[in-house]
C-alpha cells in the first residue's frame, strides 16, 4: 500500500492550511484570487467515480464549508468550484471566490495570466483567516 | 411559489436530453466537446450552498452518474466538472469529457472559441446515446 502524497506540481504551487476530514486544504499561492484546493488523501484517484460513493458525499460537504467560509468574505459575487485534471491528474478540487472586478471576469481562472504569489504578511493573514474560520489550528 | 424555468441562455445553448431525480441534463450545442450540463430543478440557486445537504448528495451522484457515462465514450482522457456561474448565474454543473487531442487541451473549455453546433444526425446520434446509457427514455 502506498501512502497518499501530494502531486508535485500541487505542492510547489499552494501553502497547505490543514486536513479535513477526506481532503487536504491548499492555498493556492496567487494573490490575484482567493483560491483554495481540496485533495482527498487517497492514493491513485484521477475522477469524482474513483471514490466510493460515501466519499464523494463527504467530498460534497468539504466543497460546501469552503464556500461557505469565502462567501463570507467580502466583495465576493459567485464562488467557482472545479475538478478539471487536465494538467495535474491527482483528483483535485478548486474554489475560487470571484469578484466581478477580478481580473479574469467573467472567463475562468485556470490558465488565466500568470500567478502572482502572496508576499509572506498577505500569506500569513489569509492562511490565519481561513484556519479560523475551518477551526484548524 | 415560483415554478422551475432554465436560464434563458442556457436554453439557447443547449439541447435537453432528460430530467434526472434532481436535475435536468442538457446537451450543450457545441460539437466540439461532449459536454453536458446539470441543472438541478429548483428555483432561486447560485451557490452549491443553496442546495440542502441531503440534494447536494444526490446532485454529487448525478455529477458521478453522468462522469460514467461520458469516460465509456471513445478517446476521453479526462472528466471536467465545474460550476462556474459567472455569465449564468443559475446554478449548473458542467461535465465536459475532454481528449488530449482537443482543441482547447490543456486548458478549460469555459471562454474557449466559438461553439459550433452539432448538425442534425450528429445531435440525434448523441442525444440517443446519452438517453440510453443513462435510461432517460
Amino acid at each position: 500500500m502506498t501512502t497518499f502524497a501530494l502531486d508535485p506540481r500541487l505542492e510547489a504551487d499552494t501553502i497547505a492550511i490543514g486536513d479535513l476530514a477526506l481532503s487536504r486544504l491548499l492555498l493556492m499561492n496567487d494573490s490575484r484570487f482567493p483560491w483554495l484546493i481540496l485533495v482527498p488523501r487517497q492514493v491513485g484517484l484521477a475522477e469524482l467515480i474513483d471514490l466510493e460513493a460515501a466519499q464523494r458525499g463527504v467530498l460534497m460537504e468539504e466543497v460546501a464549508a469552503v464556500s461557505a467560509v469565502l462567501l463570507r468574505r467580502p466583495r465576493v459575487d459567485k464562488i467557482n468550484v472545479g475538478a478539471l485534471g487536465n494538467i495535474v491528474r491527482q483528483l483535485h478540487v478548486h474554489l475560487v471566490a470571484r469578484s466581478a472586478t477580478d481580473a479574469a471576469w467573467p472567463g475562468p481562472v485556470w490558465g488565466f495570466g500568470q500567478r502572482l504569489p502572496y508576499d509572506v504578511a498577505a500569506s500569513k493573514a489569509i492562511l490565519g483567516e481561513l484556519k479560523q474560520a475551518l477551526r484548524l489550528h
